[in-house]
């Protein structure tokens, strides 16, 4: 691994894990507006799995020598900025942020891990994998909203702002950290740019889709 | 196992579990308090832990036939209160209510679980035997204190608090069950009752000393 590569494998991993760290803890406190047990204990066990996620990716950084705390600490401000902005003010919101947003996460990393060296692709392909696992949410917001014709289209609005701030907030952190997006200069032409956007946007429409919702 | 006895047993595990699934909600809310990305992933560890330990009673629970969500239902309330009422206003208080809470409730569970058979008691005495791991905690307050003494005087004020609000929902918990107190009842003699408490009450003001507090 040539060194402006791994730096780039550093910074990746360091955005991904306080990712993974922040999500857990919104989503152990989003478990708290379930409206039954079974809903707190499926949310409080969506939680658990991100941690799963963090502590492999901590693990991975800590074997590469890299300092798990510094990798994390310049992303701090961007990943908490997209939590702040997006707060959910419901539970049906909160169902839709997870699903959604982790899923156009997810989606996004693999594009880029593409870049990577197998091992780092592996480990970034393993913890972004498994958002698909949080199927609960599926059928709960459908009924949700089939017994509901108005959350329907405030979902489907709270669904463009999540990705709109998420994008932003991408933006914020290329800009910031040049490594990641110099491991694709030179390798990647404006057109490439433009089919991987729109796979991202493919996918996240067919997610609203199975929400029951439009894009 | 007769039947009043069994009933016992789901209602003290019912209200073990719900106890857990709300430490769990309430340590990862506790976690975004911590001042550094240490902090946090350690009260993020604590968190997870509690979940794992409410799996396991819940597993427990389904093993035995009854309906873990029906178990915890009635004591919902309670845990809840005792929450409400003792929610950490900073990191030190947090950080003092679990070490010092957890370990009152686990010294609790632990006296009672003694008259119950010996499958169920070894589950608790797994489940509340793990507090003691949490021993970041003690360094951590120890050297928070050192650097600032009106912190002590107002932690010890806060260890206090806890064990009084904590002692206020037993009673509320035992007067609304009365499965948990029959098992004691005839069994039981007030002198018992007395060295069990002073029992608790010794274990507390240890652990007050172990981080440095006044019991």
């Amino acid at each position: 691994m040539s060194q402006p590569n791994q730096q780039a494998v550093i910074e990746l991993l360091g955005v991904l894990a306080y990712g993974e760290l922040e999500a857990f803890d919104r989503i152990a406190q989003d478990a708290l507006m379930a409206p039954d047990l079974a809903g707190r204990e499926a949310m409080s066990a969506l939680a658990v799995k991100e941690y799963g996620h963090f502590q492999k990716i901590v693990e991975y950084l800590r074997d590469s020598g890299a300092d798990p705390a510094a990798a994390m600490q310049p992303f701090v401000g961007a990943v908490d900025s997209f939590h702040q902005s997006t707060a959910p003010s419901d539970y049906p919101e909160a169902m839709v942020k997870i699903y959604v947003g982790d899923g156009f996460a997810a989606d996004f990393y693999r594009e880029v891990a593409e870049y990577l060296d197998p091992t780092t692709r592996r480990l970034i392909d393993e913890v972004c994998g498994e958002y698909g696992q949080s199927e609960f949410l599926v059928p709960t917001v459908r009924s949700l909203i089939a017994a509901d014709e108005t959350l329907a289209s405030r979902l489907s609005l709270w669904g463009r702002r999540l990705v709109g701030e998420a994008l932003s907030q991408a933006q914020r952190v290329a800009a910031e950290h040049d490594a990641i997006l110099e491991l694709m200069v030179g390798r990647v032409d404006l057109a490439e740019v433009g089919r991987t956007l729109a796979r991202l946007t493919d996918k996240h429409s067919e997610r609203m889709g199975q929400l029951g919702l439009n894009a």
